[in-house]
């Protein structure tokens, strides 16, 4: 059976000795962040996700969701009492507004648990995940009366949330959406049509479930400019907040699918259902979008937990596996056979996987410290500097750290051999959990294309030209650093693929647009591993500093840090002979010889 | 629901006008090869797999088999109408001796269609897929009496065999091996142990099944010089060949595991069972490598299936689903939406598994014909070269290949966005089924460091260096070919780093084997990329002879092949930069650290 062990000494290292998240304390929410009261924090939800969430991960893939003939949803066993569990501490609500219950503590913390959560059981972390979505679209775009019929509740996690945007023939073109809704002389609106593959659609765990909802007002415009975002109660709410009628939604179907089997897919049939409108009328892809931001960072976040969680039973396996003996003579005589940790091929795939976990939970806690910078922070400055980064790296976290999160779950899985291929283990669905963030909240190739066609060239290209100013910026404060050559020479290398990359994209895709589709993904792919570089540059410099300090566990940082450096960055030239192959040949062909 | 169209075309195109199958007409079972028979061959066993295989593959997926109370096994519904279907037609026995019933066929013609079959439907095809290896062991290694008891029954595929070697504690090192094998009297041996993922261990589709079993003579030395191997029938053979009494061996349990749900992966448990030895005792890890070879070159061939029938339904797809405008402008203004194949990313990623699949079909088949080459010449410095090949490659085409076709899976997959994570379009099975070719008959790890630490030093580098030659003599003779420019250069780039790699192995391994150990993965990938890039410059050069002859299809033959030299070759540099940074920062980590 898999065990997990949340990282909280890592992340506590990343927060303050890396990312120096009490410089932030002038910030609202930021002030108590003390490293004990964060440590606290942390232990007891590394407590709840070992204990309670993780036993329920295998048992809970093996049994999945239920959908009973009169459409309601059975979860698996224990996941019942493991969500009141959940609730009655609190986690649901540990970044929420303190207005509505909420603990205000800054969205980084939250993040940092939800890795914890995810680790230990995806699937039963989605129910929480949505709703966090939910909250923060209600935030942002609902009405003072929508806001206190509802956050309360979701906050305290007594309800549910769901985002629901995909139909049959439409995923990423949402302009295609063909859901409708009908205005109601009372205000209301009735909403009709069919929503597939909508997580936490239908479930046990809540006593109501709130469905944000894309749908098309009858007159509206064609195409994205016509859609508007709906909230559509499971249970209608009364006047004085109990629950009343439920409403005229249902789950048609839950989907077999590759894996999150404990989380119920649901076909949702929208049969005349009340909805209120969420926001500005045909405004809704735009609310939708901020949900999905924070989504997306999420599903990032889902990716490092599972890459992190086979990396932990892969270690585990490969220090008790006897099998063969080390090229370089037996490490273990006295056993039949030495762990396979001996053997360096086994050791490359480990390393592979734990230097890049190290490096991607730094760049998802930087992210997360600047996009709360973004909310809360009264220097206007700043918090234009944070939505930049934000709107920047998340479509780079989204992408590349769930694709390298589901290479890493195989490259685990492969440790195990055939041990690894049948259910025993728990390793074949760590695989088959992280291969959905790949595809959901936005295929990672629509977020290439994000990243290249909006993000790169927005305000002038002012968010890229940030990045590389702080790159620069620590190159060169750092330059004949004792120690850090190891890691300066590559990152510098690295970071002028990243430049020439850009540049070429500037002077080719202008023109003939092809060309940065051609080359969007290798591009995201090269962002992600100079931003890991970078990473890798930062957690150095503090190792360094704590090894003068006496520290322990540093040497072992470095090495892993040295390892990215030296076998893992050396990839962007790859990237950067793709990208400037450009676009003609992958055009040329016509579409009848695929 | 998912769809095949067998590639009969370009495995012709690839035998006769790339590879020349007619140039070895003066081998035995070469003669008859025309270019018409093997074309009807190609499209029976097209048709076959198609229209009987095929349809199959998703319901045996969902169903699985079943094991009874009693030990028998239940294949899926259909299976065992399809299986008879596949031995009436003779399709296992192929390439076997006709002394025994086969066609004799030579085995490069089984290969091709043992693609078909596994595209079709690879849960299907092992169970005759190990027939063959059975057939081979006991060909090479049997007995004539064994020969006489089992073959016709095997090649007539009324029997199907097995390899069982995997045991709990053991699967790569088989020196740690605890079955037993008892000498009796009558020179049999009572076999006792427990054997695991042993697939197709047991099934209703034959009379009877054939198990290979390693096990150790009592007193034999230990480690790998101490296994033999032995015969071991479901039902003992009586002297007249009719079937006699049930044989002390039965199936414990089926595994739970990720995918090919509708082969059997059986716990085979050895309880006293009869066996005879099969070849010299203590010699029993020989003769079951000769019967891996064949099995790794047929993994390969899984790798190469579920690549290429997971590419036809993505392009299918590709061309079908409407969403999003083509950054170029609309291409279909009148419907609501473009195809997706319109876009640059979607079409990269699908020339991405095109290029490699077709390259990967001549890599497979060249190997093959090599393979026959040295089996039936009577050239000796011919069949050596032949030999020498096999073994070079084998380990490449088998890691490269699964590794890759399973990437190539995944990637088709992504073409789907939700709907390939659902099991409706059949996309997530043919990831889950491609999966265990990275595992099974040596994991794709053992595969690198068969490659580097054996195949590669052999016989002073004779086999590699004849690689070698044949790339360079290529090269040369085809220097400032008109057409051939986009293909030689880049060729040329890539053969360079594989030699800085071998070189750097030659100065850095001997006296530091991590080194060899460290790199193994990335040369065996170096390795496969520069054969893939030659066999493209080969299809290329044939392209452009068909093209002066007025064929159809080779400009779209060449523009994927510029796409592999362009794109995929360069992947070289960072497989060399890896390789040559060593193995000091991999071995330096302590166990404890990981």
């Amino acid at each position: 059976m898999p065990s997990y062990r949340a990282p909280v000494d890592d992340t506590l290292f990343l927060l303050y000795d890396v990312l120096g998240v009490e410089r932030r304390a002038n910030l609202p929410g930021f002030s108590e962040l003390s490293r004990d009261l964060v440590s606290a924090v942390l232990t007891e939800a590394a407590k709840f996700s070992e204990t309670v969430l993780q036993p329920l991960n295998a048992p809970g893939d093996l049994q999945g969701c239920t959908r009973l003939a009169n459409g309601d949803v059975v979860t698996p066993n224990g996941f019942r009492q493991a969500y009141k569990a959940l609730t009655d501490a609190g986690w649901g609500g540990l970044s929420a507004d303190p207005q509505y219950g909420g603990q205000g503590l800054p969205h980084v913390i939250s993040t940092a648990v939800n890795e914890f959560i995810s680790s230990a059981n995806m699937a039963f972390g989605m129910y929480p995940g949505l709703t966090q979505g939910a909250i923060a679209a209600l935030t942002l775009h609902g009405s003072d009366e929508q806001k206190r019929a509802y956050l309360p509740n979701l906050v305290a996690g007594t309800w549910t949330g769901t985002m629901n945007l995909t139909e049959p023939h439409c995923g990423t073109d949402l302009g295609l959406i063909r859901t409708r809704a009908a205005p109601q002389a009372d205000g209301s609106y009735r909403i009709a049509g069919t929503k597939i593959f909508i997580s936490a659609g239908e479930h046990d765990l809540a006593e109501n479930i709130v469905h944000l909802v894309l749908a098309r007002i009858e007159g509206a415009p064609d195409g994205t400019k016509g859609i508007s975002l709906f909230v559509v109660p499971k249970i209608l709410v009364n006047e004085d907040g109990s629950l009343g009628e439920r409403n005229a939604v249902s789950c048609g179907a839950i989907e077999r699918k590759m894996g999150i089997h404990a989380n119920a897919t649901c076909v949702m049939n929208y049969d005349g259902a009340t909805g209120w409108l969420v926001g500005v009328e045909n405004r809704g892809l735009p609310a939708m979008f901020t949900m999905m931001n924070e989504a997306r960072l999420g599903v990032g976040v889902q990716g490092l937990s599972q890459s992190e969680v086979a990396y932990q039973n892969a270690a585990a396996y490969a220090k008790e596996r006897l099998q063969g003996r080390a090229l370089s003579g037996p490490k273990e005589p006295s056993k039949p056979a030495d762990p396979i940790i001996a053997h360096a091929d086994v050791r490359r795939t480990l390393l592979s996987i734990k230097a890049f976990n190290e490096a991607a939970r730094a760049l998802i806690l930087w992210t997360a410290i600047r996009g709360d910078v973004a909310r809360v922070s009264s220097d206007a400055a700043e918090a234009q500097a944070g939505e930049d980064h934000m709107g920047l790296l998340t479509p780079v976290i989204k992408g590349v750290i769930t694709d390298v999160g589901f290479d890493n779950a195989v490259k685990a899985q492969q440790m195990f051999g055939g041990h690894g291929y049948v259910a025993d283990y728990g390793m074949e669905q760590f695989v088959r959990d992280a291969r959905i963030a790949m595809i959901y909240e936005g295929a990672n190739g629509v977020q290439a294309m994000d990243l290249v066609g909006r993000k790169l060239p927005r305000d002038g290209g002012r968010a890229i030209m940030a990045f590389f100013r702080e790159v620069d910026g620590f190159l060169s404060e750092n330059a004949g650093e004792e120690g850090l050559e190891a890691f300066l020479e590559p990152l510098k290398r690295a970071r002028e693929d990243l430049q020439k990359a850009t540049m070429w994209f500037m002077a080719n895709a202008m023109a003939k647009p092809d060309n940065a589709g051609a080359g969007a993904t290798d591009y995201m792919h090269l962002f992600g591993l100079v931003a890991l570089g970078y990473m890798w540059a930062l957690i150095a410099k503090a190792a360094l500093t704590k090894k003068a300090e006496g520290a322990d566990g540093m040497d072992a940082k470095l090495m892993t840090g040295r390892f990215f450096m030296e076998c893992c960055l050396p990839e962007t030239a790859t990237r950067l002979a793709r990208i400037s192959a450009g676009s003609e040949t992958i055009m040329a062909l016509p579409a009848e010889a695929f």
